[in-house]
């Protein structure tokens, strides 16, 4: 909040906003200013020869089942199937979450623990509003999505970062160490990981349980541990991410069916509260509040029915797997330094000069669009979506080898 | 923000979240439990003797193109039109809005005037949070949707509540005089009023304009008028609620079609502004900041379609007006005081002793359900939604009856 200006600097301008947010709003933003870019090269040089790989919208389309059922459910609505629901969502609906998490992670959870919401984003958002209090810290492992920071700052707190390893890029747990201290109110988490595309090991897991519950012990108040998790099901190789509130109790899981359902734009997501959690009710209250607080009504009625309707559809994430090994042979051929990603759908890939933006400008030349890392808190790599054609990968690679060429 | 603990505080406890947001997560909510009763009560004596006057769910139906459209849509849809949009929207539905308001309204407005939200509610939060600073005031005319207070606090701004004039509860102007001081950010309005039911004049609005530009010249800093008006179309015997951006240039308009279309459960909104606003373009991007900033992403891909394909549909109010007019007569014949209606679907009748909550639990006995006017800032008075069947309004009017005599 340091940079809110306060209301007696209102006097020196005719108008006054909050700066703060005039400078969020204002903010250049490199994957929508590629995205344009993209789209004005796509209209001079053809859309086959332009690769797109910046963005993170699914490319695999819904399961068919979900506009099935919307059809249904709108024919017969009658108009009357577009009330309020209360404001974690219809009780039925949340039942069903939770039964389904159940029988996936052999679990007890009810209605009672669920909250849902329009989108991990706003689950992030109204549990930081909830449980985070101005002053405190939340500690984000890097690289991270920009976003942790704005909504850590949306509650007065601040966010520390702290580098992940440097050879496999999973949590450093000694660094995280050195980083807690009694203003510590919580960590989030991101596995599957965008934008590196890691899984976090069980045993890594399991590790930073027992330093959370060390240093609550040890500072009389429990560390909350948020797991960010739109892409648990986007795993390969057979992976399993691990249920995270089974390594540490006091979890909150945000999760979303944005990436899973490919229904990003529809904003419907939970908010989980484990009964593990101490004092239970107490937490999943104030983050009815934190909702409340930011303006969240309820999410979005139909998408509440609809997600209950679908909860057993299968994840397509074949499309994505055959990308991400063509990706990854075809790199290896020409000799770039990666990081093999276990899941979501972002490859990580080492800028082959120190200055990831002048690597990035680089490539453009060649129709190659990536993303430069400094928007994730660290230099000198980019981040390539795979989540697009197989086409679309199999030109990016010819771009990625003469884009090479030029460095050799 | 008085109620927040400091970190240090955690120490104390085993657990620590936001005090402040836990008291708005477990505080009682009349409307939602009078709600609840009811369903109990419907399940003992039978749903057609019971008289829920509490809620705020439209009764009559969604335009039937709305099921249509959002059939049509899925059947066409093949799994792909869930993707993101930009932020503030999708230009295109932007450019419809604006054009269906130059239509009615005789303005130029365009895409880039439009942010679309997640509802009024997050409009208005969306607002305060681009807009007032931590420390600033907001001003509201009571009685007033007690959510004001909560989203000007979530800012770290203070409500100042003004009474409206006691004989029609339009605003009054001299007692906002006194209230508007160097500290006063903004004033938010909501006409046709809920809970009171009353339209401002067009007179009465150019009254607060007129105020509002000697006051921002006198501080040297303009204030801004917020203008909530999700019942804008909900007006009865002609009367047309004015254009407020006509009468004060520096006006944001938070629209919802919650209630013209029946949609509320599937939070599609927009807020707007107008080219008048001076600095229009550092106050639009302070509220894209604002956004960002609360976890918004987009408002629902699939609504901001539907509302675009549906934008022309006439809004049914006939129901409503029946209601009230059966209402009025009533309540006239029986010997109540009420201010008449002139939009919304509301009525303000005064209880019929000086507590409105003791006069709410009397109400009980004849299975008649209304809102006491506490959680609207005044005291004295009771709610009476007539968004519900005739028939429902003809049973009250007869517990209205027995009530009456109770007192007599």
């Amino acid at each position: 909040m340091g940079s809110q200006t306060p209301f007696e600097q209102r006097l020196k301008a005719g108008i006054m906003i909050n700066e703060h947010m005039y400078e969020l709003g204002a903010a250049p933003n490199k994957i929508r200013e590629t995205f344009a870019y993209g789209l004005e090269r796509k209209a001079i040089v053809g859309p086959e020869n332009v690769y797109d790989l910046s963005i993170g919208n699914p490319s695999v389309p819904s399961p068919a089942i979900i506009d099935e059922t919307i059809a249904r459910m709108a024919q017969e609505s009658k108009g009357t199937m577009h009330a309020y629901t209360p404001s974690p969502g219809l009780e039925d609906v949340r039942q069903t979450i939770a039964e389904n998490l159940n029988r996936r992670f052999n679990q007890s959870y009810s209605a009672a623990d669920l909250y849902l919401t329009s989108g991990a984003s706003s689950s992030i958002a109204i549990t930081f509003k909830g449980l985070v209090q101005p002053g405190e810290e939340v500690i984000t492992n890097v690289p991270y999505f920009t976003e942790y920071k704005t909504w850590t700052e949306n509650v007065g707190a601040t966010l520390v970062e702290v580098l992940t390893r440097t050879d496999d890029f999973q949590m450093d747990i000694p660094a995280l160490e050195r980083a807690i201290n009694p203003k510590t109110a919580a960590i989030i988490i991101n596995s599957p990981n965008n934008p590196v595309g890691t899984v976090y090991t069980d045993q890594n897991i399991k590790d930073l349980a027992d330093l959370l519950a060390a240093k609550s012990r040890e500072y009389g108040h429990t560390i909350y541990l948020v797991s960010d998790e739109p892409y648990r099901e986007l795993a390969y190789d057979g992976l399993t991410p691990a249920w995270v509130p089974d390594l540490y109790p006091a979890t909150i899981v945000c999760y979303s069916w944005s990436k899973s359902f490919s229904l990003p734009g529809e904003r419907i997501a939970y908010i989980l509260v484990p009964p593990s959690m101490p004092d239970h009710d107490r937490v999943y209250k104030a983050i009815c509040g934190g909702g409340r607080s930011l303006g969240y009504i309820c999410a979005g009625t139909l998408f509440q029915r609809v997600v209950q309707a679908c909860i057993d559809a299968p994840v397509n994430i074949e499309p994505y797997d055959v990308n991400r090994k063509i990706l990854m042979e075809g790199l290896d051929r020409i000799g770039y330094t990666y990081i093999k990603p276990q899941g979501a759908f972002y490859m990580w890939i080492q800028a082959l000069e120190p200055d990831a933006n002048a690597f990035y400008e680089r490539a453009k030349k060649y129709e190659l669009l990536l993303v430069p890392s400094d928007g994730f808190g660290v230099k000198g790599w980019v981040r390539a979506g795979y989540c697009c054609s197989k086409e679309t990968i199999e030109g990016a690679l010819v771009a990625f080898e003469k884009l090479y060429r030029e460095y050799r």
